[in-house]
Protein backbone atom coordinates (compact mmCIF):
# COMPACT_ATOMS: atom_id res chain seq x y z
CA UNK A 1 0.00 0.00 0.00
CA UNK A 2 1.38 3.08 -1.04
CA UNK A 3 1.97 5.56 1.69
CA UNK A 4 -0.73 8.88 2.09
CA UNK A 5 3.07 10.60 3.02
CA UNK A 6 4.10 10.96 -0.54
CA UNK A 7 0.61 12.14 -1.99
CA UNK A 8 0.53 15.71 -2.75
CA UNK A 9 -1.40 17.91 -0.13
CA UNK A 10 -4.10 20.27 -0.44
CA UNK A 11 -3.05 23.99 -1.59
CA UNK A 12 -4.30 26.66 1.19
CA UNK A 13 -4.78 29.65 -1.09
CA UNK A 14 -5.86 32.96 0.63
CA UNK A 15 -7.10 35.59 -2.21
CA UNK A 16 -6.49 38.71 -1.35
CA UNK A 17 -6.07 38.71 2.45
CA UNK A 18 -6.33 41.68 4.00
CA UNK A 19 -4.47 41.58 7.83
CA UNK A 20 -0.89 40.11 8.15
CA UNK A 21 -1.97 38.74 11.15
CA UNK A 22 -4.87 36.10 9.78
CA UNK A 23 -1.91 35.39 7.15
CA UNK A 24 0.10 34.06 10.18
CA UNK A 25 -2.77 32.54 11.74
CA UNK A 26 -3.56 30.52 8.79
CA UNK A 27 0.17 29.46 8.26
CA UNK A 28 -0.19 28.19 12.13
CA UNK A 29 -3.40 25.98 12.04
CA UNK A 30 -2.03 24.77 8.60
CA UNK A 31 1.23 23.37 10.70
CA UNK A 32 -0.92 21.80 13.56
CA UNK A 33 -2.47 19.73 10.88
CA UNK A 34 0.16 18.77 8.83
CA UNK A 35 -0.79 21.02 5.96
CA UNK A 36 2.46 23.31 4.48
CA UNK A 37 1.55 24.54 1.13
CA UNK A 38 0.53 28.23 1.49
CA UNK A 39 -0.02 30.40 -1.34
CA UNK A 40 -1.33 34.27 -1.44
CA UNK A 41 -2.99 36.32 -4.25
CA UNK A 42 -2.23 39.70 -4.09
CA UNK A 43 -2.03 40.21 -0.31
CA UNK A 44 -3.24 43.88 0.31
CA UNK A 45 0.17 44.66 2.32
CA UNK A 46 2.51 42.95 0.49
CA UNK A 47 5.00 40.06 1.35
CA UNK A 48 6.77 38.83 3.54
CA UNK A 49 4.67 40.11 6.80
CA UNK A 50 6.13 41.04 9.96
CA UNK A 51 2.47 40.41 11.63
CA UNK A 52 2.01 37.20 9.73
CA UNK A 53 5.29 35.99 10.67
CA UNK A 54 4.81 37.12 14.61
CA UNK A 55 1.15 35.40 14.75
CA UNK A 56 2.30 32.30 12.81
CA UNK A 57 4.12 30.88 15.99
CA UNK A 58 6.86 30.03 14.19
CA UNK A 59 4.97 28.03 11.47
CA UNK A 60 5.97 30.32 8.76
CA UNK A 61 10.06 29.61 9.60
CA UNK A 62 9.17 25.75 9.28
CA UNK A 63 7.28 25.55 6.14
CA UNK A 64 8.23 25.92 2.54
CA UNK A 65 8.37 29.12 1.21
CA UNK A 66 4.61 30.97 1.18
CA UNK A 67 3.94 31.58 -2.95
CA UNK A 68 2.65 35.12 -3.66
CA UNK A 69 0.73 35.54 -7.12
CA UNK A 70 -1.27 38.22 -8.72
CA UNK A 71 -4.29 36.23 -10.22
CA UNK A 72 -6.15 33.00 -8.45
CA UNK A 73 -5.89 31.26 -12.23
CA UNK A 74 -2.10 31.89 -12.07
CA UNK A 75 -1.78 29.90 -8.40
CA UNK A 76 -3.83 27.10 -9.66
CA UNK A 77 -2.15 25.75 -13.09
CA UNK A 78 -1.35 22.43 -11.72
CA UNK A 79 -4.28 21.55 -9.39
CA UNK A 80 -6.98 19.35 -10.84
CA UNK A 81 -9.92 20.31 -7.89
CA UNK A 82 -10.63 23.32 -6.68
CA UNK A 83 -12.85 24.29 -3.31
CA UNK A 84 -13.89 27.75 -3.68
CA UNK A 85 -15.54 28.43 0.70
CA UNK A 86 -18.31 30.93 0.33
CA UNK A 87 -20.45 32.22 3.06
CA UNK A 88 -23.35 33.90 0.94
CA UNK A 89 -24.83 31.42 -1.93
CA UNK A 90 -23.98 32.02 -4.93
CA UNK A 91 -26.24 31.58 -7.81
CA UNK A 92 -24.03 28.76 -9.50
CA UNK A 93 -24.91 25.16 -9.94
CA UNK A 94 -21.55 23.77 -8.46
CA UNK A 95 -21.51 20.94 -5.96
CA UNK A 96 -22.10 22.32 -2.21
CA UNK A 97 -20.31 20.43 0.41
CA UNK A 98 -20.09 21.32 4.12
CA UNK A 99 -16.38 21.17 5.87
CA UNK A 100 -16.82 17.35 6.51
CA UNK A 101 -17.77 16.49 3.19
CA UNK A 102 -15.41 18.45 1.20
CA UNK A 103 -12.65 17.04 3.52
CA UNK A 104 -13.73 13.41 2.23
CA UNK A 105 -13.47 14.23 -1.26
CA UNK A 106 -10.36 15.83 -0.34
CA UNK A 107 -8.86 13.00 0.92
CA UNK A 108 -10.48 10.76 -2.22
CA UNK A 109 -8.95 12.87 -4.38
CA UNK A 110 -5.08 13.11 -2.91
CA UNK A 111 -5.26 9.26 -2.72
CA UNK A 112 -5.62 9.60 -6.29
CA UNK A 113 -2.82 11.13 -6.44
CA UNK A 114 -4.37 14.47 -7.18
CA UNK A 115 -3.01 18.11 -6.77
CA UNK A 116 -6.94 19.87 -4.55
CA UNK A 117 -6.53 23.39 -3.42
CA UNK A 118 -9.27 25.31 -1.30
CA UNK A 119 -9.75 28.93 -2.34
CA UNK A 120 -10.97 31.36 1.18
CA UNK A 121 -11.57 35.04 0.22
CA UNK A 122 -10.62 38.32 2.07
CA UNK A 123 -11.45 39.01 5.31
CA UNK A 124 -14.15 41.84 4.22
CA UNK A 125 -15.45 40.61 0.92
CA UNK A 126 -15.03 37.19 0.35
CA UNK A 127 -13.99 35.50 -2.60
CA UNK A 128 -15.81 37.02 -6.37
CA UNK A 129 -17.74 35.12 -8.33
CA UNK A 130 -14.83 35.30 -11.18
CA UNK A 131 -12.90 33.29 -8.26
CA UNK A 132 -15.53 30.62 -7.05
CA UNK A 133 -15.99 30.52 -11.31
CA UNK A 134 -12.54 28.68 -11.30
CA UNK A 135 -13.68 25.63 -8.83
CA UNK A 136 -15.26 22.82 -9.41
CA UNK A 137 -17.12 22.66 -5.39
CA UNK A 138 -18.15 24.73 -2.94
CA UNK A 139 -17.47 24.50 0.83
CA UNK A 140 -20.14 26.02 2.82
CA UNK A 141 -19.31 26.00 7.07
CA UNK A 142 -22.58 25.63 9.06
CA UNK A 143 -22.72 28.09 11.56
CA UNK A 144 -24.97 29.88 13.45
CA UNK A 145 -27.11 32.04 11.16
CA UNK A 146 -27.40 34.66 14.09
CA UNK A 147 -23.76 34.36 14.76
CA UNK A 148 -21.58 34.09 11.79
CA UNK A 149 -18.61 35.37 12.61
CA UNK A 150 -15.91 32.68 11.95
CA UNK A 151 -12.65 35.02 10.83
CA UNK A 152 -10.34 33.68 8.20
CA UNK A 153 -7.84 31.62 10.80
CA UNK A 154 -10.86 29.68 11.87
CA UNK A 155 -12.01 28.95 8.48
CA UNK A 156 -9.02 27.40 7.77
CA UNK A 157 -8.60 25.76 11.07
CA UNK A 158 -11.69 24.14 10.47
CA UNK A 159 -10.53 23.05 6.81
CA UNK A 160 -7.25 21.67 8.08
CA UNK A 161 -8.88 20.12 10.65
CA UNK A 162 -11.24 17.78 9.24
CA UNK A 163 -8.31 17.39 6.22
CA UNK A 164 -6.33 15.72 8.83
CA UNK A 165 -9.11 13.44 10.05
CA UNK A 166 -9.87 12.51 6.40
CA UNK A 167 -6.77 11.80 5.06
CA UNK A 168 -5.62 9.86 8.25
CA UNK A 169 -8.80 7.37 7.40
CA UNK A 170 -8.65 7.15 3.72
CA UNK A 171 -6.28 4.64 1.96
CA UNK A 172 -4.64 5.34 -1.38
CA UNK A 173 -6.27 3.79 -4.03
CA UNK A 174 -5.01 3.97 -7.50
CA UNK A 175 -5.66 6.57 -9.85
CA UNK A 176 -7.32 5.54 -13.50
CA UNK A 177 -4.59 6.11 -15.94
CA UNK A 178 -4.58 6.85 -19.96
CA UNK A 179 -7.42 8.25 -20.92
CA UNK A 180 -9.36 9.56 -18.25
CA UNK A 181 -6.05 11.36 -16.44
CA UNK A 182 -7.91 14.41 -15.51
CA UNK A 183 -7.11 17.87 -16.82
CA UNK A 184 -5.37 20.42 -15.23
CA UNK A 185 -6.26 23.65 -14.33
CA UNK A 186 -3.98 24.96 -16.83
CA UNK A 187 -4.86 23.08 -20.25
CA UNK A 188 -9.08 23.68 -19.33
CA UNK A 189 -8.22 27.52 -19.09
CA UNK A 190 -5.69 27.04 -22.59
CA UNK A 191 -9.57 25.72 -23.70
CA UNK A 192 -11.37 28.49 -22.39
CA UNK A 193 -9.52 30.63 -23.75
CA UNK A 194 -9.61 29.17 -27.27
CA UNK A 195 -13.42 29.44 -27.00
CA UNK A 196 -13.18 33.10 -25.71
CA UNK A 197 -11.17 33.53 -29.02
CA UNK A 198 -13.04 32.07 -31.35
CA UNK A 199 -16.38 33.07 -29.95
CA UNK A 200 -14.83 37.07 -29.71
CA UNK A 201 -14.09 37.22 -33.36
CA UNK A 202 -17.11 35.79 -34.31
CA UNK A 203 -18.93 38.30 -32.56
CA UNK A 204 -20.98 35.56 -30.09
CA UNK A 205 -20.91 38.06 -27.15
CA UNK A 206 -22.77 40.82 -28.73
CA UNK A 207 -23.39 43.10 -25.99
CA UNK A 208 -19.22 43.59 -24.83
CA UNK A 209 -21.02 43.96 -20.88
CA UNK A 210 -22.07 40.70 -20.90
CA UNK A 211 -18.97 39.41 -21.83
CA UNK A 212 -17.82 38.68 -18.46
CA UNK A 213 -20.86 37.05 -16.85
CA UNK A 214 -20.72 34.60 -20.03
CA UNK A 215 -17.29 33.67 -20.34
CA UNK A 216 -17.95 32.63 -16.60
CA UNK A 217 -21.43 30.69 -17.32
CA UNK A 218 -18.64 28.84 -19.96
CA UNK A 219 -16.12 28.00 -17.45
CA UNK A 220 -18.86 27.02 -14.69
CA UNK A 221 -20.30 24.36 -17.20
CA UNK A 222 -16.78 23.19 -18.04
CA UNK A 223 -15.21 23.09 -14.55
CA UNK A 224 -18.68 21.18 -13.25
CA UNK A 225 -17.82 18.68 -15.85
CA UNK A 226 -14.48 17.31 -14.64
CA UNK A 227 -13.11 17.14 -18.20
CA UNK A 228 -10.25 14.42 -18.66
CA UNK A 229 -7.43 15.74 -20.57
CA UNK A 230 -8.89 12.99 -23.67
CA UNK A 231 -12.17 15.13 -23.46
CA UNK A 232 -10.76 18.30 -23.54
CA UNK A 233 -8.55 17.38 -26.62
CA UNK A 234 -11.99 15.96 -28.13
CA UNK A 235 -13.50 19.95 -27.23
CA UNK A 236 -10.74 21.40 -28.76
CA UNK A 237 -11.21 19.29 -31.55
CA UNK A 238 -14.84 20.06 -31.79
CA UNK A 239 -14.21 23.84 -32.00
CA UNK A 240 -11.77 23.13 -35.05
CA UNK A 241 -14.19 21.34 -36.42
CA UNK A 242 -16.81 23.75 -35.95
CA UNK A 243 -14.89 26.54 -37.34
CA UNK A 244 -13.76 24.58 -40.21
CA UNK A 245 -15.38 24.28 -43.62
CA UNK A 246 -18.22 21.94 -44.77
CA UNK A 247 -17.15 19.47 -46.12
CA UNK A 248 -19.70 18.69 -49.27
CA UNK B 1 -37.25 11.88 18.34
CA UNK B 2 -37.12 14.67 21.03
CA UNK B 3 -36.22 17.95 19.33
CA UNK B 4 -32.69 18.39 20.62
CA UNK B 5 -33.06 22.62 21.17
CA UNK B 6 -34.61 21.88 24.28
CA UNK B 7 -31.91 19.49 25.75
CA UNK B 8 -29.04 21.11 28.12
CA UNK B 9 -26.21 22.45 26.31
CA UNK B 10 -22.53 21.64 26.77
CA UNK B 11 -21.06 24.13 29.44
CA UNK B 12 -17.59 25.10 28.30
CA UNK B 13 -15.60 25.32 30.88
CA UNK B 14 -12.12 27.51 31.16
CA UNK B 15 -10.27 26.56 34.00
CA UNK B 16 -7.57 29.51 35.17
CA UNK B 17 -7.22 31.43 32.06
CA UNK B 18 -4.66 34.17 31.95
CA UNK B 19 -5.99 36.12 29.02
CA UNK B 20 -9.09 37.82 27.92
CA UNK B 21 -8.56 37.69 24.62
CA UNK B 22 -8.51 34.20 25.07
CA UNK B 23 -11.69 34.36 26.82
CA UNK B 24 -13.51 36.57 24.22
CA UNK B 25 -12.38 34.09 21.86
CA UNK B 26 -13.54 31.15 23.14
CA UNK B 27 -17.15 32.95 23.59
CA UNK B 28 -17.07 33.87 19.98
CA UNK B 29 -16.70 30.13 18.89
CA UNK B 30 -19.41 29.34 21.04
CA UNK B 31 -21.88 31.43 19.43
CA UNK B 32 -20.59 30.83 16.16
CA UNK B 33 -21.45 27.11 16.86
CA UNK B 34 -24.55 27.75 19.29
CA UNK B 35 -23.42 26.91 22.60
CA UNK B 36 -24.17 29.50 24.79
CA UNK B 37 -22.96 28.53 28.79
CA UNK B 38 -19.65 29.77 29.39
CA UNK B 39 -17.98 28.83 33.01
CA UNK B 40 -14.72 30.64 34.44
CA UNK B 41 -12.95 29.24 37.06
CA UNK B 42 -10.49 32.07 38.76
CA UNK B 43 -9.92 33.93 35.64
CA UNK B 44 -6.08 35.60 36.64
CA UNK B 45 -7.03 38.72 35.28
CA UNK B 46 -10.17 38.96 36.94
CA UNK B 47 -13.84 39.33 35.22
CA UNK B 48 -15.34 40.97 34.18
CA UNK B 49 -12.64 41.59 31.64
CA UNK B 50 -12.41 44.06 28.67
CA UNK B 51 -10.10 42.70 26.48
CA UNK B 52 -12.78 39.43 26.29
CA UNK B 53 -15.34 41.31 25.11
CA UNK B 54 -13.50 43.14 23.21
CA UNK B 55 -12.08 39.85 21.59
CA UNK B 56 -15.74 38.27 21.52
CA UNK B 57 -17.00 40.33 18.29
CA UNK B 58 -20.29 40.95 20.33
CA UNK B 59 -20.82 36.96 21.45
CA UNK B 60 -20.87 38.45 25.27
CA UNK B 61 -22.96 40.33 24.99
CA UNK B 62 -25.85 38.03 23.41
CA UNK B 63 -25.25 35.47 25.56
CA UNK B 64 -25.96 34.58 29.17
CA UNK B 65 -23.75 35.60 31.45
CA UNK B 66 -20.62 34.16 32.33
CA UNK B 67 -20.72 32.63 35.50
CA UNK B 68 -17.49 32.67 37.52
CA UNK B 69 -16.45 29.99 40.54
CA UNK B 70 -13.46 29.50 42.97
CA UNK B 71 -13.06 25.73 41.78
CA UNK B 72 -14.04 23.46 39.51
CA UNK B 73 -15.86 21.00 41.66
CA UNK B 74 -18.83 23.65 42.41
CA UNK B 75 -18.51 24.64 38.73
CA UNK B 76 -19.74 20.82 38.37
CA UNK B 77 -22.24 20.49 40.43
CA UNK B 78 -25.21 20.37 38.11
CA UNK B 79 -23.29 17.98 35.38
CA UNK B 80 -23.72 14.53 34.78
CA UNK B 81 -20.83 13.79 32.38
CA UNK B 82 -17.27 15.62 32.19
CA UNK B 83 -14.98 15.63 29.89
CA UNK B 84 -10.80 16.66 30.23
CA UNK B 85 -8.99 18.16 27.26
CA UNK B 86 -5.42 17.62 27.82
CA UNK B 87 -2.81 17.35 25.60
CA UNK B 88 -0.19 15.26 27.28
CA UNK B 89 -0.99 11.83 28.13
CA UNK B 90 -1.89 11.34 31.88
CA UNK B 91 -1.11 8.52 34.03
CA UNK B 92 -5.30 7.93 34.41
CA UNK B 93 -7.43 5.16 33.44
CA UNK B 94 -10.28 6.91 31.91
CA UNK B 95 -11.64 7.05 28.36
CA UNK B 96 -9.86 8.47 25.79
CA UNK B 97 -11.75 10.02 22.66
CA UNK B 98 -10.82 12.59 20.17
CA UNK B 99 -12.85 15.77 19.22
CA UNK B 100 -15.51 13.85 16.82
CA UNK B 101 -15.67 10.83 18.83
CA UNK B 102 -16.25 12.90 22.14
CA UNK B 103 -18.91 14.99 20.57
CA UNK B 104 -20.58 11.93 19.24
CA UNK B 105 -20.73 10.80 22.97
CA UNK B 106 -21.80 14.41 24.06
CA UNK B 107 -24.78 14.08 21.88
CA UNK B 108 -25.78 10.94 22.97
CA UNK B 109 -25.72 12.20 26.22
CA UNK B 110 -28.23 15.40 25.97
CA UNK B 111 -30.44 13.59 23.86
CA UNK B 112 -30.79 11.22 26.85
CA UNK B 113 -31.37 14.54 28.75
CA UNK B 114 -28.33 14.66 30.15
CA UNK B 115 -25.73 17.63 31.19
CA UNK B 116 -22.52 17.44 30.10
CA UNK B 117 -19.14 19.89 30.22
CA UNK B 118 -15.97 20.01 28.91
CA UNK B 119 -13.01 21.37 30.82
CA UNK B 120 -10.14 23.70 28.74
CA UNK B 121 -6.69 24.58 30.85
CA UNK B 122 -5.28 27.61 31.36
CA UNK B 123 -2.79 28.72 28.60
CA UNK B 124 0.22 27.55 30.20
CA UNK B 125 -0.20 24.76 32.37
CA UNK B 126 -3.20 23.13 31.20
CA UNK B 127 -5.36 21.42 33.67
CA UNK B 128 -4.03 19.98 36.75
CA UNK B 129 -4.34 15.86 37.74
CA UNK B 130 -7.03 17.24 40.15
CA UNK B 131 -9.35 19.09 37.71
CA UNK B 132 -8.42 15.82 35.36
CA UNK B 133 -9.58 13.59 37.68
CA UNK B 134 -13.22 15.33 37.90
CA UNK B 135 -13.65 13.81 34.43
CA UNK B 136 -15.14 10.62 33.52
CA UNK B 137 -13.69 11.48 29.96
CA UNK B 138 -10.57 12.59 28.42
CA UNK B 139 -10.45 14.50 24.87
CA UNK B 140 -6.83 14.69 23.07
CA UNK B 141 -6.73 16.78 19.72
CA UNK B 142 -4.88 14.56 16.79
CA UNK B 143 -2.81 17.76 16.00
CA UNK B 144 0.13 17.51 14.28
CA UNK B 145 3.31 16.06 17.22
CA UNK B 146 6.03 18.46 15.66
CA UNK B 147 3.98 21.31 15.74
CA UNK B 148 1.40 21.38 18.05
CA UNK B 149 0.50 24.82 18.89
CA UNK B 150 -3.08 24.94 19.14
CA UNK B 151 -4.64 27.76 21.10
CA UNK B 152 -7.11 27.84 23.74
CA UNK B 153 -9.83 29.33 21.21
CA UNK B 154 -8.77 27.02 18.74
CA UNK B 155 -9.02 24.66 21.24
CA UNK B 156 -12.99 25.14 21.91
CA UNK B 157 -13.34 25.99 18.17
CA UNK B 158 -12.59 22.36 17.32
CA UNK B 159 -14.87 21.19 20.62
CA UNK B 160 -17.68 23.79 19.55
CA UNK B 161 -17.85 22.78 15.87
CA UNK B 162 -17.81 18.72 16.43
CA UNK B 163 -20.50 19.18 18.68
CA UNK B 164 -22.63 21.42 16.43
CA UNK B 165 -22.05 18.35 13.40
CA UNK B 166 -22.95 15.89 16.14
CA UNK B 167 -25.93 17.35 17.27
CA UNK B 168 -27.05 18.84 13.67
CA UNK B 169 -28.67 16.50 10.56
CA UNK B 170 -26.63 17.62 7.65
CA UNK B 171 -29.00 19.74 6.00
CA UNK B 172 -30.13 18.23 2.04
CA UNK B 173 -28.54 20.99 -0.41
CA UNK B 174 -30.93 21.52 -3.12
CA UNK B 175 -29.92 23.44 -6.39
CA UNK B 176 -31.05 26.82 -6.90
CA UNK B 177 -33.58 27.17 -9.66
CA UNK B 178 -35.06 29.78 -11.86
CA UNK B 179 -32.37 30.29 -14.40
CA UNK B 180 -30.74 26.93 -13.55
CA UNK B 181 -33.68 25.16 -14.24
CA UNK B 182 -32.41 21.41 -15.30
CA UNK B 183 -32.41 20.45 -18.98
CA UNK B 184 -35.11 17.64 -20.05
CA UNK B 185 -33.86 15.02 -21.55
CA UNK B 186 -35.29 16.15 -24.94
CA UNK B 187 -33.73 19.58 -24.94
CA UNK B 188 -30.62 17.47 -24.41
CA UNK B 189 -31.18 15.13 -26.91
CA UNK B 190 -31.60 17.79 -29.56
CA UNK B 191 -28.17 19.86 -28.41
CA UNK B 192 -26.33 16.40 -28.84
CA UNK B 193 -28.20 16.07 -32.40
CA UNK B 194 -27.18 19.24 -33.18
CA UNK B 195 -23.31 18.11 -32.17
CA UNK B 196 -24.25 15.02 -34.13
CA UNK B 197 -25.23 16.98 -37.53
CA UNK B 198 -22.71 19.90 -37.40
CA UNK B 199 -20.02 17.93 -36.78
CA UNK B 200 -20.95 15.47 -39.24
CA UNK B 201 -21.14 18.06 -42.48
CA UNK B 202 -17.29 18.99 -41.40
CA UNK B 203 -15.76 15.39 -41.49
CA UNK B 204 -15.34 15.75 -37.88
CA UNK B 205 -16.38 11.74 -37.49
CA UNK B 206 -13.30 10.89 -40.22
CA UNK B 207 -13.51 6.85 -39.59
CA UNK B 208 -17.27 6.45 -39.51
CA UNK B 209 -16.28 3.11 -37.29
CA UNK B 210 -15.30 5.52 -34.34
CA UNK B 211 -18.35 7.85 -34.81
CA UNK B 212 -20.49 5.90 -31.89
CA UNK B 213 -17.85 5.87 -29.42
CA UNK B 214 -16.88 9.64 -30.15
CA UNK B 215 -21.16 10.57 -29.73
CA UNK B 216 -21.26 8.32 -26.97
CA UNK B 217 -18.19 10.78 -25.47
CA UNK B 218 -19.98 13.99 -26.14
CA UNK B 219 -22.67 12.28 -24.71
CA UNK B 220 -21.33 11.48 -21.43
CA UNK B 221 -19.59 14.95 -21.03
CA UNK B 222 -23.23 16.71 -21.42
CA UNK B 223 -24.80 14.30 -19.31
CA UNK B 224 -22.32 14.53 -16.43
CA UNK B 225 -22.18 18.71 -16.76
CA UNK B 226 -26.05 18.47 -15.44
CA UNK B 227 -26.94 21.32 -17.51
CA UNK B 228 -29.61 23.57 -17.34
CA UNK B 229 -31.78 25.21 -19.34
CA UNK B 230 -30.16 28.41 -19.69
CA UNK B 231 -26.59 26.75 -20.09
CA UNK B 232 -27.91 24.52 -23.00
CA UNK B 233 -29.39 27.31 -24.57
CA UNK B 234 -25.68 28.72 -24.25
CA UNK B 235 -24.42 25.91 -25.97
CA UNK B 236 -26.41 25.82 -28.85
CA UNK B 237 -25.45 29.51 -29.12
CA UNK B 238 -22.30 29.00 -29.24
CA UNK B 239 -22.37 25.88 -32.12
CA UNK B 240 -24.22 28.83 -33.93
CA UNK B 241 -21.35 31.51 -33.50
CA UNK B 242 -18.40 28.72 -34.29
CA UNK B 243 -19.95 27.49 -37.35
CA UNK B 244 -20.10 31.47 -38.71
CA UNK B 245 -17.93 33.36 -40.44
CA UNK B 246 -15.83 35.57 -38.50
CA UNK B 247 -16.64 38.95 -38.12
CA UNK B 248 -13.62 41.51 -39.88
Amino acid sequence: MPSLKNMPKTSIILVNPQMGENIGAAARVMMNFGLDDLKLISPRDGWPSESATANSAGALDIMPPVEVFDTTAEALKDCHTIYATTARPRDMRKTVMDAHQAANDIADKQSQGLKTAILFGGERAGLTNEDVALAENIITYPVNPEFASLNLGQSVLLMAYEISQATSKTTPITLPDGDSAPVTQSELDDLIGRFDQELSERNFFRNPDMKPTMMRNIRNMLTRTNLSEQETRTLQGIISALIGNKVK
